[in-house]
């Protein structure tokens, strides 16, 4: 990566994809860094994502937030406070562009005189950023590109981790350990089966078994979607751990797939599919609930933790939003490195070595668009049915450190634009 | 209530019913009330309630407890740590105590010295309370048989509101915030309907309503168990709200009934009961959600609440720990009052005027035990879709103030006996 020519004008930041609890801190570093940067003038923020900029809603985000104590206050607000989308923009070889986006964003970029466009966003998002990069070539127009990345699945390529991980890993293992302790208190035969999201990969469920690492109780089982998930394997294991405790909590991601491939959520789902092309998936605790239910017969409940994965904000992780705004900073520095017209992501490189520590890159864009990371074999034990301790040490420094979040009647203050 | 014969002896206090997140600040207050108290010589603790009893399964607690650090862990850690039952005894006129379970219970009592028994429990607990008086009385055996409130659902007459009650309805509170600004960044119509705990009155799913009071979004609709729910009412509610604006956030009780009396929930359940007789509810959301699917078609998606709202000991009400350490406490205090062989249950009374302000008093026990206070009408709305300021203002002192929870390695730290 060379330094490119310092290009002078005003930014453009906008959020994409599904929310995390740490997506606004990385809003907020962008906004510190944008304003701190001597060749940005003006900090927009696009409403909605690209929509936001086909749509010409911009509000001027740097003069809105104007003092440590909104910035703050943005950083412990969960779920994008710009607005997000889901936004595919078509590929630049198809003629399908009948709407003109490209045409829409680079007038608005030009009336704006946007020479710096961030996107905060995970995979999907990063794409956009990709074909945008490849427009500005295409038509000249002088911007630097960069995604800054955000997602609680942790899922991208070529960054250690991803923010808005560690917040949700520690509502997952907070929670866990809670239903673990609640199960805990009666004496009776029973199994509780929780599903966590991560439709492709397992770090989130694996998170379930954080609480192991600090001898207390939590997940017995933690099955991912890395592994095929065997229906008799899964009831050998409970039946087996039966005969020695009387509570058995399950983790279970939502996208576990049988020997064939099917999600085992699928039995309860209609198929329907997302912009991305991605299945819809619910019920797959649901699913192992009823099989328990009619292959051993004890009392089994199964829980989904849902939504609040990725928005409770009461639930923060220091380390994960620190590092958010960390990125969202860096990733204004970045930006001035890298070549006009190429589209780049800031990535978190972790320090070898006992304690941890990360820095900031930058990646061509085209390197982590589009790909997914799992959760390689040797984290996995080898009955499948759970994660290694050296899984747990790589999440452990995520969830760390608490923030003590501006609360105002007993409720957390959010910041609302 | 006149002040009866001070006895001399050791005490024994058990926890019964499901968990809270404040059922165990209350043992800490009745551990420390009885360690102060002259009149007690030892405090054992019951594991699994009265089972802990019958099958002699004590544990000296007052010497476990014995710094103020692990109280106050104690006080932090969510669901009875001293493990919990749903036992419910046998009626005294009955001839079916083929198990001999009082003559158990009573023969414990004696071996211990057992003059003072505190059972921290919700409405089944208080009935197993009053049947141990009237054994009590039967074979004159002296003992002070105090009830100690707790249970999530506040359902409990001749208090002004139940300990744990308060941190159950913060986490619905905040976590209904949260879902909402998770719901708002999207542009696209979509309906999210929440299932909050609540079998027969309303109170929990009430507290979705909290953010409000302080102009901050949550649920649109609040139905309650309080009124009869009405399939086409509520489909003409969300279709008149999707005029306005795109995103609905609804929070209904997972006991709501048609005008049939039927559970809405019922339709995806098997109809077991508990010992109690209740039946096990769960599915509200989800038959609603297919309902708006196949009536209205835009996005819609249900999330159950489920276990956290009883055992989300990482967002403790301050107000509600702080309370339920000082009923327990007064509870030791009330029981060297009461009458020998009676049982009385303490409950908070709320002083009038604007300044949030309780006492503790205690009532005989079969003036609380198997009876339900459910939410008074003119807490409802009068189109049955929401609650009333008058209500939200009744909870929020409940849910006010902050606990900085002891935590290690990023996540909470549980005492465990």
């Amino acid at each position: 990566m060379s330094f490119s020519t310092y290009l002078k004008g005003n930014a453009l930041v906008g959020q994409s994809g599904g929310p995390t609890s740490a997506i606004n801190a990385t809003l907020s570093g962008v906004v510190k860094g944008a304003l701190e940067c001597k060749y940005i003038d003006k900090i927009y923020g696009a409403r909605n994502g690209i929509n936001g900029v086909i749509e010409e809603n911009l509000i001027d985000i740097g003069q809105i937030l104007n003092t440590e104590e909104k910035l703050f206050m943005l950083e412990c607000t969960p779920a994008a406070a710009l607005g997000s989308c889901r936004k595919k923009l078509v590929d630049l070889s198809s003629t399908e562009d009948k709407h003109g986006d490209y045409k829409k964003i680079f007038e608005i970029f030009k009336k704006y005189n946007i020479r710096y466009f961030f996107y905060i966003g995970g995979n999907d998002s990063m794409d956009t950023v990709d074909k945008l990069s490849k427009y500005a070539q295409k038509i000249d127009y002088e911007i630097k590109l960069m995604g800054v990345p955000k997602t609680i699945d942790n899922d991208l390529v070529c960054t250690d981790h991803t923010p808005g991980f560690g917040s949700a890993a520690k509502f997952i293992a907070t929670t866990m350990q809670e239903i673990a302790r609640d199960c805990s208190i009666y004496n009776l035969k029973a199994v509780t089966i929780v599903e966590i999201m991560g439709r492709d990969a397992g770090w989130l469920t694996a998170a379930a078994g954080l609480p192991r690492l600090y001898g207390s109780d939590t997940a017995d089982f933690i099955y991912l979607p890395e592994e095929i998930f065997d229906y008799d394997l899964f009831i050998e294991d409970i039946k087996k751990l039966l005969l020695k405790k009387p509570n058995i909590v399950v983790a279970v991601s939502e996208g576990i797939k049988d020997k064939e491939g099917r999600y085992v959520g699928e039995g309860s789902q209609s198929g329907a599919v997302d912009t991305f092309g991605h299945k819809y998936l619910a019920g797959t605790a649901k699913v192992l609930e009823r099989l328990v239910q009619d292959k051993i017969g004890c009392k089994v409940r199964s829980i989904e933790l849902s939504l609040p994965q990725r928005c409770a904000g009461h639930c923060i992780s220091k380390c994960d939003i620190e590092e958010s705004v960390f990125i969202g900073k860096k990733s204004v520095e970045k930006a001035l490195e890298i070549e006009k017209n190429s589209g780049f992501i800031t990535v978190f490189i972790r320090a070898d070595g006992t304690e941890y520590n990360v820095s900031i890159d930058a990646v061509p864009i085209n390197e982590v668009a589009n790909k997914i990371k799992i959760v390689p074999e040797n984290y996995i034990n080898i009955e499948k049915n759970n994660v290694t301790e050296e899984l747990l040490k790589y999440i452990a420094p995520l969830i760390k450190g608490e923030i003590t979040i501006p609360m105002v009647n007993g409720l957390p203050k959010h910041f609302i634009f």
